[in-house]
């Protein structure tokens, strides 16, 4: 049985005294707009009146998925181990945008269905080799899926361990924006087609079956609306609940927490449904071309920072927003204030 | 005489270079959504099939505005040179941003009021010591409009001279969403009142008399629509022209230039107004929250990178979405290739 960590509350002191610093900077107050608001939430999170993001971390969890039998996404399921190669070897996307934000890699394989051999920078922590195809019955048990939330919750820690200000939840699972549609249409309680996109790019006829196959598995499996868990254990994914572990852990170590796109979007309404108190550790990096995106935006109240039309998961939207929450948290700090710098504030 | 340079024709084999390989890197083509448009823009741009941005500079100019008499500000004027020297110290938004996107920060005095003593980092080419109430006549001559925009010329050149693979442009001068918002009614063909927002932040009451006193310059002048320069001498600003003339100058080399919020939007409209072929060469960083920005950037058919409800001006939009734009560059190069990774492409 999984024991959840405490989360502890944002703190208010420091959010009051970056809000007023923020007053005090060398331009109009709140003419940084969503870098300010982000100084401020980071404040609060890290309980310090400036906080530094220098310790970086993009952890990309991988899993197949059963459900891939029916047909709903446009790659073969061999592409997630090929990915993780890429992603070790330094060529995939994420790689490249994580260097560029001074950001490490953390690759785990939580639920590929081959298995890989021991190499340097591949996390072993495989829960089962892919889920079970949920059209049929549930993708997991709920023992595998505490497992997989406990595994993301170790990996965060270690990362904690090692010095971390800012983790991003990014993911690799061929077929994986199925399960996280199914997520998002039982946690929003949203019709399936309102909230299920074309993934990494299926035509009209595949986007139909793709609806149909996650009608089915909700119909067949009945999940509970109101047990997170029992969500993620019928129609979730072992990187979903590997990713909703790292955002409860992060949060737990008042670490705050970069999702990316779709998935990892589910992710979080599965961690924010475990446990509620998460929801201010996280930051929305961008908004995802995927339609269901929004729909999880809005139920978290969160506001994302960016829409760049990005539909690749990996964790790659939330690696480009690193600089920007870098920026909010570095213009707090080195900015000069009006009278440090000697310029006329405004006229009352 | 102002005698314009010759803008280039964009690099259509180049941005096709890119375009066909980012359809070979491992990932769904398009899913890098604006990444990809912006690497294919930039190739053509540079005229190479992989760009690269280490060579990165902020341009800005800094002026001041007889209009600020008419009481259409928040802050006073003298806080034009208050922050020159804020920005030659490092202790201005644009320093942070710039340092943190690895930019240098190159700062002219085009038409600052006061004087300033020569100083390490100050750029002193000023037209005039601020342009005249253009309420109640012409901000400046045809001839110094002119001169302006050849300092724009120069400056940017004297950079592209030490390496230049992107430039931004920024500006500061108090009073000057003003004469942007005329320039906006004036080329836009559209309501004063629909194009003038809250500046640095005027109450309900200055914001009635900056929309009355715009339209009065507006009438006084009778700037001519059809003739960009007759608009910028009438209703303009110096720092205006300046940045006018730095995109101009930027694009006669293939080099493209970030336009950050509103007032190098009333700039861009005049570069675009004087040399149409700057246009492919713009890149729009954010959107505004001065309301005249978004009419700007659909008449110049751009899409602005991010919105991040800013409204500082200095440049500090643009310097924030460098890091987007070498991104995208990065990608495009430093991504492994389908073949390259082993990698299964899409079913067909």
């Amino acid at each position: 049985m999984l024991t959840l960590p405490n989360i502890p509350q944002i703190d208010a002191d420091a959010a009051e005294a970056a809000c007023r610093r923020q007053a005090r900077l060398t331009k109009p107050t709140g003419s940084l707009g969503a870098l300010e608001t982000l100084s401020i939430q980071l404040a609060g999170i890290r309980a310090k009146n400036r906080p530094a993001v220098t310790r970086k971390a993009v952890i990309v969890m991988a899993g197949d998925h059963g459900v891939t039998l029916e047909g709903v996404s446009a790659y073969p399921s061999e592409v997630t181990p090929q990915m993780v190669i890429n992603f070790l070897n330094g060529g995939a996307a994420i790689n490249v945008l994580a260097r560029q934000a001074g950001a490490r890699v953390v690759v785990v394989d939580i639920g590929v269905k081959s298995d890989f051999e021991a190499q340097p920078g591949l996390i072993q922590r495989k829960v089962r080799r892919g889920t079970a195809n949920m059209a049929l019955g549930p993708a997991m048990t709920r023992a595998e899926a505490e497992t997989a939330i406990q595994v993301g919750i170790d990996v965060v820690n270690d990362e904690i361990k090692q010095g971390l200000d800012l983790v991003a939840t990014g993911e690799m699972g061929i077929g994986n924006t199925t399960p996280s549609a199914a997520i998002t249409a039982v946690l929003c309680g949203l019709p399936v087609g309102s909230v299920t996109g074309r993934g990494t790019g299926v035509d009209d006829a595949a986007l139909s079956r793709k609806i149909e196959v996650i009608e089915k598995a909700i119909a067949v499996n009945r999940p509970d609306a109101h047990d997170a868990l029992d969500v993620l254990c019928k129609v979730g994914g072992l990187e979903i609940a590997g990713l909703a572990g790292v955002m409860i852990g992060a949060a737990a170590q008042r670490v705050p927490v970069v999702i990316d796109g779709f998935i990892s979007g589910a992710a979080a309404l599965i961690a924010v449904g475990l446990c509620p108190a998460v929801q201010p550790y996280l930051i929305a990096s961008h908004q995802s071309v995927e339609i269901g995106h929004m729909a999880i935006i809005n139920k978290l109240g969160l506001r994302a920072i960016f829409n760049l039309d990005l539909r690749l998961g990996e964790g790659s939207g939330a690696a480009l927003a690193f600089h920007v929450i870098e920026a909010a948290c570095r213009t707090l700090d080195e900015m000069a204030t009006f009278d440090e710098a000697g310029v006329s504030d405004k006229q009352e």
